[in-house]
């Protein structure tokens, strides 16, 4: 299909390819669209029906969004973003330089404008931001027939039918009703006889993750958004859910590797900000650890004396530091999925305290096999390193899954408090315990 | 809400917390059993509506699900169970112990049994393992009419009624069309011409992950997954799916930190199990640790020479460490969102050079300010931890972004080549080049 499409649009036969392209999903045609040349692809994009061409927008590249929009009319320009989602006109909008907005923006009718300048004012993240208005608004006096009359008038414009909400004269949210209720139910029942008045919703400013969590922990499909006086202002789809969640996701993840996030992709991101999102933590880590070097250079006679004692730094260090990124892991994970809260602080304690003696006791065991029995090591200096593996462990342990739970509880980010910080850390406690360890056993 | 039914459950009055159960959210409910002492939820479950049992149910946590099934008769269990949608039934049947599995698939019939122990053959993690069968489907003949009245007969039992799949007589699915489609149609239209044919299925033995990604590509709500035959056998909807996508970050994130992945909740996962998950991959780096160890060993004489040389060993292996991270982590995130493909390795490569470039230089120049201008030491000591820093940023960097590509390429995870293990790696070759340099700038 994809190469069809192609060969058309390269031989010039613009109408065969749009016959290709109008039975063909819109995400495929969207993709399909970077592959051609751009002279080509306005024309193509031109002879689309009005519908389709906006739909397929949504679903373009930010690159390619904003290369139509600078090339087409004013007037091409306002139909497309009539004709889309206000979700996902905001979404185009966020993307493009200000002087693309201000042109669009200068362009449409007054009302579209003060809805469009509402969202854009939404704080970024926020379930306002993510929010569509296209939704069915059922009155609930509204006899079941009505209701499904209605919807077939003003069904054809909504981003979806298949949950409709119903509000009373001051628009304040009173319940839901889905299609499939509607359609199983008889037609002269009342829809405020049958509708849920339980309903779940979300604030404008809350944050699109608690918007996230709503949607798992109740396995809907849609969540009405309501304002500060509960009237229905908005639905938010699952579709952009899953987006939030990999977000979400990905931002936890930059950060527990001490990366500033971004919201771009990896290639598409210019090599100025993905090293200027990288140097701030690094520079701070590397500053850092002038503790550590101090540490040693208290130590210098002692290993000096002893410099076999050198060689077993890098491990010391590299195992705490792993031991602690594994705890600290574990638990920042677990706070983003909500499985774990900050009131959880003594058991997550206690439970580290316990998994890193086995661990500890473990690891310092086959340490201590391997450099007394295979490395031939001296049997003190193996105590010496073996003892220091085994509080290290414990104390990496302890540190990793606790200093998230008290980020979490002085609403900082616990992700911060991931590998690179933790390691920075155990890497100056695990030389102290190294050096008096060696001090008392070795007598240096 | 919930304190008063908890209160109405104290005191006994089952009946009037019996009315205010059946007014709130299952989801909700489920969460207040964990609360109530097990003799007396036994009661409040019994009591409830056969079919919002079977909800809460399914929301329970698998230790309650476990207490409440070797509580009750067979023939509850049975009619429990009978109630499940399949997706929900085969959930709960892979948390119980094989004893429970037993007894209930003795006592239901056989077309049940038949099922389960389809569903429960399909690999762990398949689009067999997490689809439903509950799906509304329509013969392409059917008119507008005749479909519409088919949907009010079956739907009830239905997960989802708002798509329904379109199949021919040998059960191919051949279209698919939604209840908005048909509401808005006229009712004398025949579904054939109506449906959309271009439909995208999944495979039973596909990964979940690639149908999250088909969910996440197209913004659908729900998939039909076929046999290898074409024929429809199931749907997967994206309520499911919001949990796969948690599973397969919160794997990558494990296993980026060392840690064999598990599924179960922190708290809930035993000391034991926390350890043996922690211990194989900490064993691995520690003894890796060695060669790192051994590279100190061969040049103990030169650090002897010069003691100052030992003191900055921590700064430059975290440093390596952190910056190497950043790139995998990156990288690794890339992959799994799909917005980086194995055949970009060069790309990655090209762009880790130059970022880390940028990186190296002005982290070594940051380093040579603070440790020649502030830390007072020799120049040509400062050059040589500089210089170091320097390369060691920037192989770190390719290293890190290059290994999780080829380890993609190589169909290993990606994943594993996280921080811990790259640290490992760049600890040896950030030593290797401090000692060269230092041989070669100090004539150590």
């Amino acid at each position: 299909m994809k190469e069809t499409i192609l060969n058309l649009v390269e031989q010039g036969k613009y109408l065969d390819a749009r016959k290709e392209i109008i039975n063909q999903n819109v995400v495929d045609t969207a993709l399909l669209f970077e592959e051609i040349s751009q002279q080509k692809l306005l024309i193509v994009f031109r002879i689309l029906p009005k519908d389709l061409a906006a739909d397929v927008f949504t679903h373009m590249s930010s690159e390619l969004q904003k290369y139509v929009i600078e090339s087409i009319t004013d007037e091409e320009a306002v139909s497309i973003l009539d004709a889309l989602f206000i979700d996902d006109a905001i979404d185009f909008l966020e993307e493009m330089p200000s002087n693309v907005v201000k042109r669009i923006l200068r362009n449409t009718n007054e009302k579209t404008r003060a809805i469009i300048n509402q969202f854009l004012n939404y704080p970024v993240d926020s379930a306002g931001s993510i929010m569509t208005i296209e939704y069915v608004d059922l009155k609930k006096e509204m006899t079941v027939k009505q209701a499904i009359q209605y919807i077939k008038k003003i069904g054809i414009d909504k981003e979806t039918i298949n949950t409709c909400y119903v509000i009373n004269s001051n628009r304040i949210l009173e319940g839901v009703i889905s299609l499939r209720q509607l359609i199983l139910s008889d037609e002269s029942t009342i829809v405020k006889d049958i509708m849920d008045t339980d309903v779940i919703s979300v604030n404008t400013h809350e944050d699109q993750e608690d918007a996230a969590y709503l949607f798992k922990k109740y396995d809907y499909y849609v969540i009405p958004v309501v304002d500060n006086e509960k009237r229905l202002v908005g639905i938010i789809t699952v579709d952009d859910i899953l987006d939030v969640i990999d977000k979400e996701a990905t931002e936890d993840i930059h950060k527990m590797a001490a990366i500033q996030p971004s919201e771009k992709e990896y290639l598409r991101t210019s090599n100025w900000v993905l090293a200027k999102n990288r140097i701030p933590w690094l520079l701070i880590l590397m500053i850092s650890a002038t503790l550590t070097g101090g540490i040693i250079e208290r130590y210098e006679h002692a290993l000096q004396s002893l410099m076999i004692l050198t060689s077993f730094i890098p491990m010391i260090m590299d195992t705490g530091g792993n031991s602690g990124s594994q705890s600290s892991t574990l638990v920042i994970r677990g706070l983003a999925l909500e499985e774990l809260y900050p009131s959880d602080l003594l058991k997550v304690l206690w439970k580290e305290l316990r998994v890193s003696a086995i661990v500890g006791i473990t690891l310092s065991f086959v340490n201590f096999l391997r450099i007394y029995f295979l490395g031939k090591t001296d049997i003190l200096v193996a105590l010496t390193v073996s003892f220091t593996l085994f509080l290290t462990v414990i104390l990496a342990k302890v540190v990793g899954g606790v200093l998230p739970m008290i980020a979490k509880k002085l609403k900082l980010d616990p992700a911060i408090m991931a590998g690179p910080l933790i390691t920075t850390i155990i890497d100056a406690v695990a030389l102290l315990i190294y050096f008096s360890t060696a001090t008392w056993l070795l007598g240096i």
